[in-house]
């Protein structure tokens, strides 16, 4: 039973590590340009705080993963690793909701507000930059599941216990 | 000592309340108005959807929070406030950054989107906002040490058990 949990929990890592790396690269790289009054206005993640807190959080969650792939069985520090699930969630969430405003301002815009959608201009950023969302809320739907399952398998003998 | 944990917990959660629903009530009642060029723009917290989604997590939250406190401490349906709890805290999470991303935008604005600030003109909108976003952030606090407690007193007894 412990054998089969390691393994699904490894395995749902390892898809979380896939995703949040994807997410990296995709939106690291997402890049394109254009001409406005011959004004060239380029367009990369760079120009938003939420779109670089989406790559760091990213970053840092892989390297986690990785951490955590790497970390033997038996070792103490397992004790920790819900409470730094949750942490990481917790910021993959953050990041990715952060993003995705930004993102829906460039795609829609905010009349109210005066500003202009950016979609329209800048495609190929636009198309990566969702393409790099979509891995983010793949890599959070993974972190959720790790997080129910380990509170199930941490939960269930003190319930059981108290039945 | 179960009688001091739910004590903590009663505390952790009436304070939670609090700042749910003033960061719901302070976001509604946001708004500001200014005339530019004889046309009146007027802020308010629906013009944009990221604003509203703080509104609607926040009073769900609210009601939620309001439900744990009702719920007599004997009854099985604790046995899911922890997975509860996580989700609250991951939509609070979620709520604040996509509201954050917004707010930093009408503060700053984003030349390279060519969105201009906002907050100039609407002043008394922008310091609303901030209030109600602080208040969101204090709410996240609260359920990110509720969830850490839980999880510590979920968690002991496994960990006894095993040494």
């Amino acid at each position: 039973m412990t054998k089969i949990r390691s393994m699904i929990t490894c395995l749902l890592r390892l898809i979380a590590l896939a995703a949040t790396l994807c997410a990296t690269i995709v939106m690291a790289a997402a890049h394109d340009s254009t001409e406005i009054f011959n004004l060239k206005f380029e367009a990369k993640y760079s120009n938003s705080p939420s779109f670089k807190y989406f790559v760091i959080v990213n970053t840092v969650v892989s390297c986690y993963t990785l951490t955590t792939l790497l970390i033997p069985h038996k070792s103490l520090l397992w004790r920790l690793i819900l409470i730094l699930d949750t942490v990481m969630a917790l910021l993959l969430t953050s990041s990715f909701s952060a993003a995705m405003a930004i993102a829906y301002v460039g795609k829609k815009g905010n009349s109210n507000a005066g500003w202009l959608p950016i979609c329209g201009q800048v495609p190929k950023f636009c198309d990566q930059a969702t393409n790099a969302l979509i891995s983010g809320f793949v890599a959070i739907l993974i972190y959720f599941f790790l997080l129910l399952y380990s509170l199930h398998a941490a939960l269930t003998p003190v319930f059981c216990a108290k039945d």
